[in-house]
């Protein structure tokens, strides 16, 4: 039993959704289907979640809400009439969105992430009509019906272990099943939305609920590729990759991914892969928990920007006992996380993300170090960039480390940081944003480009 | 005026004493004298204090001590007599020890350290008394009178504040003092001994105490050199270093000094000298606060072994906001120090002294580890041995780290783990033990092989 998760632009129009149910009908093993609310038609286009969004903006605001509202309806009626289904699916899609509108004016506070999943629901009650028009016995779940148990977090939902049993039951169903992604339902019966991005999370957790033998992510890519297209021209793409190697790459922005939707499967040891329902012929991308040794030990470089370093320098810091325990417990208190902590003899550093640290919480731990830690030194330095390369077996290999920072010599771009030794898969350096692009570059000719 | 030191070998026959003074009487700026206990006359000879450290031991345990007494006597009395010295001297010294010993017998507690003392004690009666016989004003002054001040932690002692006022006060004295290293007195006049080594630690503090215009600090070396001689034969020697350069390249035991003994001289910005006794024209190696900019950037290259790596793992470690602060508290709670917490997503190492955890702590720590932070893994590396490459500006300098990981591929030595970006002024290596030597030759040869 194979479980597939299409992506925004997959179902995005009537056209688009021929094509994935062509791909669902073409295998029938496809039996589970998980599917995201309709993306951009074009790159100017807006997503139905967007749409959803400012429309449950409008209501709470009070402010005029008819042309999101029709705008919504619009997107799902022209992809009702391209397919030529019959009106009552359009009258369902409508009738939810209806109600959610009401549970939003009677101020109920479950009214917007009903709304929000809106998108996704009116998706699979398209696909599974449009399936039973071609002769095939297409099912709508509803995520409750579905047994997607979650903790109430608004926009934030977790899933509870009890869904992973819930969910095997599905084995037993006849037909396919189309499940709209992105919410789940708390003990409370109340529908709840996971973080942005969420179709990915549900397909996930479908996946390893029923232990799927494979979960299909369908996208618009033909693959994953080694390094950020935006850096380079045609990379390299990916055939096979390791959950580690995934997980390590969609940390530093890989982008493919949010790096935690694809845990419930990792958890569960299910093979995925990542597929485009543009060129659904395409091997695609595998991601495995073990694949046996390759000749390259790098497979991917990831980068990501927006990271600062908290500078921290005190005479006779290796002295002092516990001192980067303080620093962190400073840093834990004020709800700031952390990055990594490269530590000298008598500095330390701290790498974050800036996000993390607004203005003013910086204010309040620069004050909380001075006054606590009787620092010499400490400064805030901003503008930094994560770059990290990533292989299973990499820690082992000999000249990998010198392949990478001769890249960087190369490049004309300065390490300020260098963080090897703890994950057997990965090697980190930071750069100041102005030098990722060189670095990403240098990095990718001395690692994949011709021999 | 200067302060000069001297080591142990410099004082350890009436011939070397003959050198000293020859040192002291060639410029009058040296005008404070600290020394050391008389040390080894030859590879197979034994140090005067570690012939006072087993006598006091044989007086504890109450066994047969005559033996040490006589070896301590005589090679006091062998001095003597090779300097033509009035036998008061000899008597005056034998005196010092009488009452130590006496001390000890009445079970006073300050007894060990008084004795310990007497080889530096001794040493300072002598140089002084054989200035005298040169028609030089040579003047003994005790750590007391010079007001070396401390807190009472016997056999380490920690210099209080108020001493460096006091010891400003040496500057209206008129011909040269000798004081002994190694001790000074606490407020309620007892005498405490420093940390072994500790001459290096009383010339520092007299230097800053009296703001010398420089601290000579003379051993049995020409220079320091860039390398361990252990590594590689006839290193480059260092003509010139920065107090930060230094303290990083002792950490990591570049065994010159105790990398502490020279922070009371740093604190004042009292440059310092290393020259030889033996060999007193040749320049030696000057350590100031600051250099103008070199042409190489990297200056020496340091080495230790003797590390562990705490491992820990743990899925989804990188969500869990106060992971490393726990770790971290569980090893402070044991009184564990550490070195450096290089972190991944899901790991975190911590490098430690590998006799900061013995067997028994090291039971503990796990246990804790396991149950408090309910890892999925976690386990100990020993037998690590950490190699530090140093200079000033070396993290602005490009290609520093491509050179340096150049050669540990050229030595086929596979780098555990990279610790930069944290330290201005060092960069970070971790290796197997057995892979230290190796690694060490290829640096020297990248860094200060011929062009």
């Amino acid at each position: 039993m194979k479980v597939v998760k299409f992506g925004g632009s997959s179902v995005a129009s009537g056209n688009q959704i021929k094509k994935i149910t062509g791909i669902i009908t073409s295998d029938e093993k496809r039996r589970v289907i998980v599917v995201s609310a309709p993306g951009k038609r074009s790159s100017d286009d807006v997503k139905v979640t967007d749409l959803l969004i400012q429309l449950g903006d409008s209501l709470q605001i009070g402010v005029d809400h008819e042309e999101a509202y029709r705008q919504v309806i619009s997107r799902f009626e022209e992809i009702v009439l391209d397919l030529n289904l019959d009106e009552s699916v359009l009258r369902e899609v409508q009738r939810k969105i209806d109600d959610s509108i009401a549970l939003i004016r009677s101020e109920d506070p479950t009214g917007i992430d009903a709304l929000k999943a809106c998108g996704e629901d009116g998706s699979a009650l398209v696909v599974s009509a449009y399936l039973q028009t071609l002769g095939h016995e297409g099912t709508y779940v509803n995520p409750k019906e579905a047994g997607i148990l979650v903790k109430d977090q608004p926009g934030g939902a977790l899933v509870l272990e009890e869904s992973f049993e819930r969910l095997y039951k599905l084995r037993e169903r006849q037909g396919t099943l189309v499940i709209p992604g992105f919410f789940g339902f708390t003990e409370e019966d109340q529908l709840v939305t996971f973080s942005r991005g969420g179709s990915d999370i549900t397909g996930s957790i479908v996946a390893a609920g029923v232990k799927a033998d494979l979960y299909e992510n369908f996208t618009d890519v033909d693959s994953v590729f080694c390094v950020n297209p935006m850096y380079v021209e045609n990379p390299r793409p990916l055939t096979s990759l390791t959950y580690r190697e995934m997980r390590e790459l969609s940390y530093a922005g890989f982008g493919v991914f949010h790096d935690e939707a694809l845990i419930p499967a990792f958890k569960e040891k299910i093979p995925v892969c990542i597929k485009n329902t543009n060129n659904p012929t395409a091997p695609g991308t595998m991601i495995v928990a073990e694949l046996p040794e390759r000749e390259e030990h790098v497979v991917g470089i990831a980068s990501d920007e927006g990271f600062l370093n908290l500078y921290v320098s005190k005479y006779l810091m290796n002295r002092e006992i516990g001192f980067g325990r303080r620093l962190l417990q400073i840093l834990e208190d004020e709800g700031v996380s952390f990055e990594h902590a490269p530590s000298g003899i008598d500095d330390m550093s701290v790498i974050i993300r800036e996000h993390h640290l607004p203005k003013d919480k910086e204010e309040i731990v620069l004050q909380r170090i001075n006054d606590e830690l009787q620092v010499d030194m400490v400064l805030i330095e901003r503008d930094m960039a994560m770059i990290m390369i990533v292989g299973e077996g990499m820690n082992q290999t000999i000249g990998i480390a010198s392949s990478a920072t001769s890249a960087f010599q190369e490049a004309g771009v300065n390490i300020e940081m260098i963080n090897q030794g703890s994950s057997e898969v990965s090697m980190m350096f930071g750069v100041k944003s102005e030098g990722l692009g060189p670095a990403v570059q240098a990095l990718y000719k001395v690692f994949f480009g011709e021999k």
